[in-house]
């Protein structure tokens, strides 16, 4: 059986842009499959009284600093600050978990954060939603007819009380059975608990 | 001239220990000097309202989870979750500032971090500071009259500030130059950055 590691993660996560671009490609040299559990962070974060950046103003500075020196790092595009925060509504994660039950859940998300990282648009509004869904052959109407019902948030809401259970408060958030390892600095820690079970 | 990092640390902060373990050593295989710098991060994350693990259980529950496999991880000692916080009056701090001023802080931070994660005393009561002190092979009197007096705990605030105009807000803190890089698992960034210049 392939090994495999649950990707805990939410569109609006800035240190999840690292992770979403190079995350599968990166337990793929390990032999390790990634499963994307798009998730709402944000519920978890407000419970918890977790307000990392909003409030934080040298804190957020530094975040935006450091994570332009990792993307360098990592070979990974970024052309400054994008707008933060986004997708209020969480349409686009709402979507990323549509396309997380038919599997073309890497492709959505990686094109959401270029749409925010790279064009420095919002993924979660309609517009950029169309486009995005466009770009990858979707029947835009379609989907997003699909990410707003029932079903959909119902699933969304599942995973986010799922990462509540593990103990998760922040994304991205890497899973091997009921270990987790928070931020894209720990994947390396994850893969290698993965591959010494 | 001798490459060198700035190591910000607060003797209370508990990720610091595995820097305090092994940043000096890991730093010399690069050829770098590593400049020992205590400061208040305590006054910095009270001033920025930056409260990490005090009144978020799911997050500090993690942070010792975490903090045992990165000691696995470098081989750091590691004996179970140690009391926490400590040092309220901060003169482990200080005294840390005497050290660092004669030559001596190294040595004195690491004792201080054993007897706080191994021994699993407040390394900053009375107590705890004449038997580091003693084990040193200091006169504990003298010291601990040094560090309570005015000079040391004017070096200590002019240490603090120098981390506030730094922009820091958290232990440890590596500097190169106006570079920093928070966090254990930043030291091969800050190495990184310090070797390519």
């Amino acid at each position: 059986m392939q090994r495999e590691i649950e990707f805990f993660y939410f569109i609006g996560s800035t240190y999840s842009y690292l992770s979403v671009a190079r995350a599968e490609a990166r337990a793929a040299q390990d032999g390790v499959a990634l499963i994307w559990r798009p998730f709402s962070v944000r519920t978890l974060m407000r419970e918890q009284n977790n307000i990392p950046f909003a409030t934080k103003p040298v804190k957020m500075k530094y975040m935006w600093r450091d994570l332009e020196r990792r993307a360098a790092r990592f070979g990974v595009p970024f052309s400054g600050i994008p707008p933060y925060p986004v997708d209020p509504d969480e349409t686009a994660n709402h979507v990323a978990t549509l396309a997380a039950r038919e599997g073309w859940c890497r492709e959505f998300t990686q094109s959401a954060y270029r749409t925010w990282f790279l064009q420095k648009l919002d993924p979660g509004t309609p517009e950029s939603l169309r486009n995005i869904l466009n770009s990858l052959g979707r029947d835009a109407d379609d989907c997003l007819a699909r990410a707003a019902e029932d079903e959909t948030k119902q699933e969304y809401l599942a995973s986010t009380e799922r990462a509540r259970q593990l103990g998760i408060f922040g994304s991205p958030s890497f899973v091997v059975g009921q270990e987790i390892f928070w931020g894209d600095d720990r994947l390396d820690d994850a893969l290698a608990w993965c591959t010494a079970q």
